[in-house]
């Protein structure tokens, strides 16, 4: 079987994750990492992949069959998702909730000739694929989507934003009662508090007011404000050797009746690393956009247009006699 | 929009099941049960609903739009499913694993010009497609299936069968030791017994050999031999009382690894009613069929053929909107 030949743009977190899983899939070629930083500065795991400029991507058009995309959502894809659509099949985990029909229909617009699959990494991915389909089989239902122990990168970003400090990192944490309240089958209501606590570590600048650092963070809304939030000051050092990891996971619940019957469906993940398991969804992912692409489906799909035997390199009679 | 035209092949526990839930679905509409039994002993949830022998079926052909195939795979469905999906759009639980590859066969021979979605309930079915997709995300990883607590008809029917039982109830029960062991990431390798309990409930013929029947049971091969089986002697009233509800559930653990790093997937089901649950994703695969059958997409498909999209009467639009 021809391997997929696999690009990715970006070296970050996501892409450094993406780069270790597409040279362990059997099925999976990696031709090459894009990036905007010079590329000479760049070393792969695999000194024999070439490292080359985004400008230099168009040159690389029919000899990369699915680009994955691993910049951010806040700044790199809106522009990338669409000027590597117009060039390539593309997948990347676009999750600005709020802003994904706009990002579709840009993509969507872009991809005349290729297929692009959006916002596929846990959630949106498969989170959304869990709610999506507790929801179809037991309408008389409700979903609850419960984030961490993880780092939330935004949260991070906003503390980091406040005057007098250095460094942060913030912890998104389920509150176990409310967890255990939606598995009993009660469908509680929640306040935002209810289901997260957040927790802060700060690196504070020398001579900072950690007092006036705590409570602009205690204060911000929509991030903080709403959550019981604890913050703890350490020094850079600490922060180092224990917060640099990226862990991450959660669960979407759904608690539905059929008549007076209760049914709990629970999809969780325990992830050691978050940036990883995402590009393992992308990987996945980008099996799905090839085949639509051999198809002739162009445009921009998510997750929720994918069959599933699509994300498998196995064929279809293997899949029904070994899995289903 | 128009409503979804359902109708019912068998009125056992699944059968009673999907009338159910047919009726509480807001998108569908239960245009006939059709039984093998005398049609006028069957009475209704709703009686303005017509009560069919299965031979009038085909006089309903362009009626009904699908059908919820509700027999036993054991001695109704290797024959019902071909026959109608030679007349209708078909779904069906069909769940001998060992001869799904043949029945996928015949049904897909028969459904010329119709769709047929076989093997449609929780498993095979929604964990079919968790084992597939971890697996097709993170190749290096072990899928460990659990099921219970609840009822197996199979071990169940294996008890009846034994001279001197009168009736009997098996319950399938997961270790909680070997489910923790998988979550903890260290991949184990188990035997038959160490995942699963066997508890039999056991109502005697008066003046049986109980200890004739209890050996019986526990070295019986593929059943019970390879397991630690229990064996509780009770009368007929105490069986009834407490042993007639049809609780079921189970999970799916994927436990893998990008590199050095450990993930862990889990999907759980806890239901107070396996065949009203099992109905249920029989009445949300039906909109699935429904769609590839106006598409022109004839033929037996599974589980792994269907974009969730497809599970959902919600517009593509809103379901991005709303779930991803």
């Amino acid at each position: 079987m021809q391997k997929l030949r696999i690009g990715i743009v970006g070296y970050g977190n996501v892409g450094r994750g993406a780069e270790k899983v597409v040279l362990a899939m059997p099925d999976m070629e990696l031709c090459g990492v894009f990036t905007r930083r010079a590329p000479e500065s760049i070393s792969l795991l695999d000194s024999s992949v070439p490292v080359y400029s985004i400008s230099q991507a168009e040159n690389l058009k029919g000899k990369i069959d699915v680009m994955l995309l691993c910049g951010g959502s806040a700044t790199d894809l809106a522009e990338q998702g669409p000027y590597f659509a117009s060039m390539f099949n593309i997948v990347c985990s676009y999750d600005t909730h709020a802003k994904i029909p706009e990002y579709l229909e840009a993509v969507n617009a872009a991809a005349t000739g290729n297929t692009a699959v959006i916002s596929a990494g846990w959630d949106p991915g498969l989170f959304s694929m869990v709610r999506l389909m507790s929801e179809a089989i037991l309408p008389d239902g409700l979903s609850y989507t419960f984030w961490g122990k993880g780092v939330s990168q935004g949260h991070s970003d906003a503390i980091r934003r406040i005057e007098g400090v250095k460094n942060a990192v913030q912890y998104t944490i389920p509150i176990g009662k409310a967890v255990n309240a939606v598995r009993s089958g009660h469908r509680p209501a929640f306040e935002a508090r209810d289901k997260h606590l957040r927790e802060c570590f700060v690196v504070a600048h020398k001579g900072a007011d950690k007092s006036a650092i705590e409570h602009s963070i205690k204060s911000m809304p929509n991030y903080f404000a709403d959550y019981d939030t604890t913050v703890n000051f350490i020094d850079e050092d600490e922060l180092m050797a224990n917060h640099t990891a990226m862990p991450h996971g959660g669960a979407v619940l759904h608690s539905g009746r059929t008549g007076e019957n209760e049914h709990i469906l629970e999809f969780s993940l325990k992830l050691d690393s978050n940036p990883e398991f995402t590009a393992s969804v992308l990987a996945a992912c980008a099996r799905a956009c090839y085949r639509f692409y051999l198809e002739g489906i162009y445009g921009a799909k998510t997750v929720f247009d994918i069959p599933f035997a699509y994300l498998s390199p196995k064929s279809r009679e293997t899949l029904i006699k070994e899995l289903l």
